[in-house]
């Protein structure tokens, strides 16, 4: 063990983050990697038009279902009156950039606190462009989805300049929803009629 | 114009879409492609460990800043207990699940309707399985994200299980959230500190 990681792993909380418990965790599956195996939910109901609810809830990690979340989280998706829907809730594309964000952000806190650099704010807007002659299906060459992604962070923390770019680096490295956007991920669709 | 079209144009508002101006979009798209181009945008802001909230309210689309919405969309994002969080929200990779299934949901009642389908019931699950091996960093093999998403789709509706499986077939090929996942996309990272 490097004196690096030694001194980590000696740290208190901080950011929020129990510090201590991050490291036994990782400590717990490096002596254990089935325990990493995750596998994640969400359950849709169409509603009207273009408007659907998913609730997520369940999930299977650490070698059993969770048990640990007591109520469904639930969210609407719909889209808004300039493309025919009723505006109940974003449209779907723009929960891909609360996700993007809300991993990046994630991670950055956990890897600020191993590092021991004490977070103030960190902020951030996610952007993403689309043309949507491709989804109406009024051109080929356009495609469907974003054709790129901008996220703009503001952070401040008791590190420099260069501590706290380094932060970003590191949890966009380590980013799995950043991962699967830009390297894309294999989706498999089955469909049962009744 | 093709007779099939030319019937769908004379459909009525079916399975709560309305089809006629989901058609008068599409032909004003047509008539200037300019109106196609959509920025959306969600911030996001840490509040403390892995927890952190994302507003969406406000795009960019048809030539102009949407002010359709009147309040703000926040959503919460956090890891469970199992991997060192509080639980406030989802993960946020659960939240790429939710905007797959809202995508193709959205997408196969709007074209249910233009075929002049009428649904019954639409359910999804999706599953996304990801090894924690890569994201903790003990493993340079193992991916950071989902190493795969299957989603399960049950529909009912007035229409032969060719053509309910034919709707779905559509809605993915002009998803796009299927798009982004499957296929990737360029996410720039800028950062500020102050």
């Amino acid at each position: 063990m490097s004196t690096a990681t030694k001194n980590a792993k000696a740290r208190g909380p901080l950011n929020g983050v129990d510090t201590p418990t991050l490291f036994a965790t990782i400590d717990a599956v490096k002596g254990n990697p089935e325990i990493a195996k995750f596998r994640f939910r969400a359950r849709n109901r169409w509603i009207s038009g273009t408007h659907n609810r998913s609730v997520i809830r369940d999930f299977y990690g650490a070698c059993q279902e969770d048990t640990s979340r007591t109520e469904d989280f639930v969210y609407d998706a719909d889209h808004p009156a300039v493309l025919v829907g009723e505006g109940n809730g974003p449209t779907p594309v723009e929960f891909l950039l609360h996700a993007l964000a809300a991993c990046l952000t994630s991670g950055l806190a956990n890897i600020a606190a191993a590092r021991g650099v004490k977070l103030t704010s960190v902020e951030s807007t996610v952007e993403g462009d689309i043309d949507l002659l491709g989804i109406l299906g009024l051109s080929d060459e356009v495609r469907n989805g974003y054709q790129g992604i901008k996220v703009g962070f503001r952070i401040s923390g008791d590190a420099p300049e260069e501590v706290l770019r380094g932060l970003v680096e590191q949890s966009r490295a380590r980013s799995a929803v950043y991962d699967v956007l830009t390297n894309g991920v294999s989706v498999r669709i089955d469909v049962a009629t009744h």
